[in-house]
């Protein structure tokens, strides 16, 4: 499956009072969605403000970034959060997030699970139904971002909500398709021109070299781009740079 | 000044995970206005779902209970925030509140400041200027119930924003009609039949009697219950009843 | 097995800032040893000071309870913390009350994981290490209290940490002598007659009946009474009563 | 005054989780105190025990910044909280750090006030006397690190606790001898030769010039070196590099 167009979406706004983390001012000259911490693994009041303003400035779109309550740990520990509890979590930090939106002449337009959320939505039902829960309560019909395949866009299609691919230029890949796990080894890549050469793949064909070597086929509408590492500016900024050189239309998804 | 309708407003869902604090079911069936805590000094996601439900069910109006970020506190403890993140904290917090108000079917309707923070906006016009500042940027005209004569009514008027005026029957009056401060002995009546009829007299003919013995005159527009003590509920129930009694309508302020 | 004496131990000081929980003046007039919650779940550092002073009056001894950092969820949502950052964690937990246990003229004598994490280092072996790794990182050999044959024994042991074991009055046991999960029906005991008299029975002969009637060995060195709920305090004491009327020698353990 | 030899301190471990904000390496190579943050405005269980392993390893001297309980402010906002409270906070932070000195071969050797409390107990005689209490109940004899002439300073005095007084190389200071204010301008030096200099005139002179251009005395037993800023640790080199060169002994008040 080919694209004519593809988004780019990074993690924005995610320090937390006098910590900074993610170079928003960089990234938003690149990406076309903006996932904005909401509070509860990262973004204060005042950086969600900020992020907005400035995204809506650049015409990037914005989506609540929602995570597990847990400053301390980044919301990088999956926890055991009761469904009621959690789909009430999530309400509160889209609810948090949409003030800054409108207040910048913007909305919230979709909402990403952010860290061990996003991987434990992947495969548990039973979470995965809560963030879903947690997105009806708002009243809105939020698409939600994650991986193809995953509980979260299963359960948000029961319940009638759209849902939005996304792929990753610098993960390895196996041959069914499926991420490789952060833990083994070469699951990252850093290498700048395969990351580069990966996302124009995925965005033109579909498709990206598994790490056995074999070409495998990676449905996604939009790419996510690290924000959080020295270079990670400069190498959006070539991802996306080669992604227009060949043809491909740089754009939110609707 | 007389009227011939008075609003009765608490504090509700003042517990926070495992604790609890307020009656808000015994409250719920008794007030007018709910003053909903958002999370900052009290009040997490769950809980502010579960009161606003309630309150909806009981068409009990829903109020963004708003405060310093101050949890071990629980907000009684004044903070100098630079007006910038406090207006921003403010807005969050209203968000938040937003998504449980409307997903019950209702929406908040008014700002009321908590703890450290009302005090303080008594007197500091900054402080004051950045809760109507925040309340601003939700972009609706919501009231602000608080004193009459605060700093914070002072600015929401001049931003354009309705204000409230509210009384406490359980604390004393000084002769020029503002509050006994609390460190002063005196300061909290005890003594249920004198609420009570304190209650009505405010009510009905916008006087109450200072300390000194003196009728002095108490602009009010709604009166303030207390729910975190024993026998709250009691006492809030026997105003009611009270006011009814005399012809007093107890009803929302519009 | 069977012991000349048994001791009593309680959850105290959970509360937190504005919010009390359990009767901590009650319980300890009743228990021999005060887990003591150190800001993590519950627990501020008046709240300690204050549990701390009034077990010392009363020589109760203090125990650290440590918890996942979660106040939200009362310590109760299992977490995937990397065994270095739960190790610091529990080590600086048990720093913070070593503090207050100084100043009231005790110590801390022993440590006990609260809520899921008391569940989870039942089975989780590396999670069981890296409570016990935290223990070490004090330098001081403190036992550790929890289930017979649970990996946190296993581990404390292999560390050459001593271990206390528990047993729960209220709880139903399997006919393996395991606890029946709280999830199940019958989990929890109710009847105050059946408690009282499951308390001699493990504390004079280390037996109790499982829940199909057979009588069960539960090797425990101590009995673990709630305080959390109505009625508890009043329990507690009946338990202790009818302990010391049979003659059982209600006595911290050494 | 002059003195034979100068301390040099500096903030560290002032990261949370995820996010780091001092070089603590680099400083550590430079200071012969390290100020490492508590937990309340910054300073996570693994950050704390990290910082304290590479000071030990240096031989660097350990001190507990305790602060208000403020992540989200970074401490920097006044708080109006009760003595008691502030008291029973500074040990808490106290006793955690222990854990963490002792565990790497060292011990907490001194106090230093963080930011918005810094300033606070300058002239808040209630709140430093707080503090003082604060580190009382730890038992030990801490000296508390601080502006000479401070409130914390007269009441450590008073009860019985060392104190150790500090300059400031990058501050401007009044005819007067004390900190030109933050906010007017000039109050901060930027350039980098001045600050060398200053260190120098206030080391081995305890004199440093007024903004007006007056020489004022400086009595001053440590200097505070920044570490929060780009180029800090190049600056921070500086100074003890001329120092030494001028025959100035850089080492740890005893």
């Amino acid at each position: 499956m080919t694209w004519a167009s593809i988004d780019l979406n990074a993690d924005l706004g995610e320090g937390f009072g006098r910590w900074r983390l993610t170079d928003d001012e960089g990234l938003l000259s690149i990406v076309t969605s903006a996932n904005v911490a909401c509070g509860f693994h990262a973004g204060d009041a005042s950086t969600m403000q900020r992020v907005c303003r400035l995204a809506a400035e650049r015409s990037v779109r914005i989506g609540a970034q929602v995570s597990y309550r847990d400053l301390a740990g980044f919301g990088r520990r999956s926890m055991d959060v009761p469904p009621d509890e959690l789909a009430a979590e999530i309400a509160y930090q889209i609810g948090a997030l949409q003030v800054f939106a409108r207040a910048a002449g913007s909305r919230v337009s979709y909402v990403k699970p952010h860290g061990a959320l996003y991987n434990r939505v992947v495969h548990d039902e039973e979470q995965a139904a809560a963030v879903v829960d947690g997105v009806l309560l708002t009243g809105e019909r939020l698409p939600l971002l994650g991986l193809p395949g995953s509980k979260l866009h299963a359960m948000a299609e029961k319940a009638g909500l759209p849902v939005i691919t996304e792929a990753f230029a610098d993960r390895a890949y196996t041959a069914e398709g499926t991420l490789v796990p952060r833990r083994e080894e070469g699951a990252v890549l850093t290498d700048e021109n395969a990351v580069v050469e990966r996302s124009v793949s995925m965005a033109r064909f579909g498709v990206v070299t598994s790490r056995c070597g074999r070409s495998v086929a990676v449905r996604a509408r939009s790419l996510c781009l690290h924000g959080d590492t020295p270079g990670a500016v400069t190498l959006a900024r070539q991802v996306r740079h080669q992604l227009e050189t060949v043809g491909v239309r740089v754009e939110a998804f609707v």
